[in-house]
């Protein structure tokens, strides 16, 4: 007999969370079982526009949602301003926590969240989809390969879209009072992820913001970078913006390799994504032309990502349930480690882009 | 009847010379003429293992190349701190001048290179071959729609190769008194010329290199990297290294297009290159794939892209010689601010990487 699905309750019906919704009907562990929005309206249309089952819960709060005994888990997709409340508070309910990114406004608010998730044994992850893509495990392959990556010298990644001047006015992400990391919350973290990633989330010595920052008229970021600097002298260059065309690439060059991807947060199809390996690259004879090409490797996937990530999550709540399983600590560890480089390159810009040390 | 083909004296032996030599055979208005080496043997050598015609000339001294009267134009392929030299040399003996990259060690020394050139009148170019590939008009084309690709925001290049441990300890550009811009000089030049091309060749107002700089023990770069910022806000970023797997890219990112190539100074094959438009990039409802991908691009080329910067050097010069057309202006001009962008950086690192104005 399967084991009972790991009942959802999701806070908000952010757009984002639609994706997520349906995630969780996708992944075989998992169960949509309640909404709460403060509209009791919004949460009711949100959960038959959403796959909810007839028997959901549909609140007119979070806090209901939190106070049902039978929700196991939460899903946060409020504006991150409000993640440190929500977040906390759905730990101490015992309601394990998939938090979307940014997780936090910094790391010390990130760290009051994992300190009330560790103390009331719950489960934290962050919702950085990619992460649980297939393709990601076999660039980690490549990347940890002596004979065919080498050593880690430099990455670069970007992730770019251009926000509608609608965006720009009103999407929560613009907001001071709401998303206040602008493109580096949104956007900006999965290009420090994606750097970490290929480091193998070793964290750089430093951090430095890049010339050409720029502010909306509300002070939020809304294009920046960042170069950082590993002790023993591997490099990274990431670039973010809401002002350019959607774009989004992860280059990794080792002494041996190279890993390049164009579309690491959300591949080009769901069913199946690609990486390119140039592996001991060099020319003909007479440099006309290469002798040994990048080869492009595919690989499929029976779930979307964001369904991979609701199971993997969904496996480790059950796994504390059930077995009384310890808390998992990757998870929590790459989003405080996200983190701590996204403040870094905050602070950086705050001061007049000069280097901070982590 | 064909016109006489631009006769070529090739000053020296240098391993660039032997694919410089195959591209003056197979341009069809150039024709290898002479070379000359400090040795004759080596110049017998290297003109009977490069296709010259039995009539060619060889000779054991650079000045006897430039002596020759029936010698039009000098490839010169010489160690960087023997251009100024030798390129001025040719100039005054009345010779066309294809000088290899790095041109100089500084904009001054160019200077009085592209004087001597123009008052001699005489043809300056230097040996960036992708410049003349017909997929670099193909991406400028695309870079110049406004429709397709809007207005630039940023750019990332990188040009990265793992240099052997006999080329860190003989090769002439991690000399310092040959070739002493390092990977700055021989990759990086083709990471700013290609951030230079994306902006339409307008100079950034300001540069500022990158942290992570490594120099070899004789004090010459062999890893470094840049960013640059426009007066109307758009960035650059680029990474260049003797230290890392062969990789060379540009990724430019407009309001509304990106281009991407991932082979832009040596295509992956001789006779196709290709390049990659994202257009207007965006995703399905969910945020699950991308609803507009990116499209790749194939160029085809009848000629190599080095045989294709003989031809249009040749071209020139036959119009100058028989038409008594002016010189270009084009191609020093590319070659100058190219060098202006190097030097910059090279300040900045030696400013403990403070920002440098152009």
């Amino acid at each position: 007999m399967a084991e009972t699905p790991i009942q959802f309750g999701i806070l908000g019906c952010a757009d984002i969370a639609r994706k997520v919704s349906r995630a969780i009907t996708l992944a075989p562990n998992a169960t949509l079982y309640a909404v709460g929005s403060r509209s009791l309206e919004k949460a009711t249309k949100f959960a038959a526009a959403n796959g909810f089952p007839p028997s959901a819960k549909i609140y007119g709060s979070y806090e209901a949602v939190l106070d049902d005994p039978d929700v196991d888990a939460v899903y946060v997709p409020l504006p991150t301003s409000l993640h440190l409340k929500w977040a906390v508070l759905a730990a101490e309910k015992k309601k394990h926590v998939l938090l979307e990114k940014p997780v936090a406004l910094n790391v010390a608010e990130l760290d009051q969240i994992l300190e009330a998730c560790e103390s009331n044994g719950v489960q934290f992850m962050d919702g950085t989809m990619w992460m649980h893509h297939p393709r990601t495990a076999k660039m980690k392959e490549l990347l940890s390969d002596p004979q065919r990556f080498g050593q880690l010298k430099s990455v670069q990644s970007c992730f770019t879209f251009l926000a509608t001047s609608d965006f720009h006015e009103n999407n929560i992400r613009v907001k001071p009072d709401l998303d206040a990391l602008g493109a580096l919350g949104d956007v900006g973290w999965y290009c420090i992820r994606a750097i970490l990633f290929a480091a193998d989330y070793e964290l750089p010595k430093s951090v430095k913001a890049l010339p050409g920052t720029v502010f909306n008229k509300a002070g939020v970021l809304t294009s920046c970078g960042a170069s950082l600097l590993w002790e023993d002298g591997k490099v990274a260059t990431f670039n973010c913006s809401f002002q350019a065309n959607l774009t989004m690439n992860i280059t990794a060059i080792g002494t041996k390799g190279t890993l390049q991807v164009q579309d690491f947060v959300i591949p080009f199809k769901e069913d199946s994504a690609a990486f390119s390996a140039g592996i001991e690259s060099w020319f003909n004879d007479l440099v006309t032309e290469w002798k040994t090409m990048p080869s492009e490797h595919v690989v499929t996937t029976d779930l979307p990502q964001e369904a991979l990530m609701v199971r993997e999550f969904s496996r480790l709540v059950a796994d504390i349930k059930r077995n009384g399983s310890k808390l998992d600590q990757k998870w929590p560890t790459l989003s405080r480690k996200t983190q701590l480089v996204l403040d870094a390159v905050k602070v950086s810009i705050e001061r007049g882009i000069e280097p901070v040390e982590l």
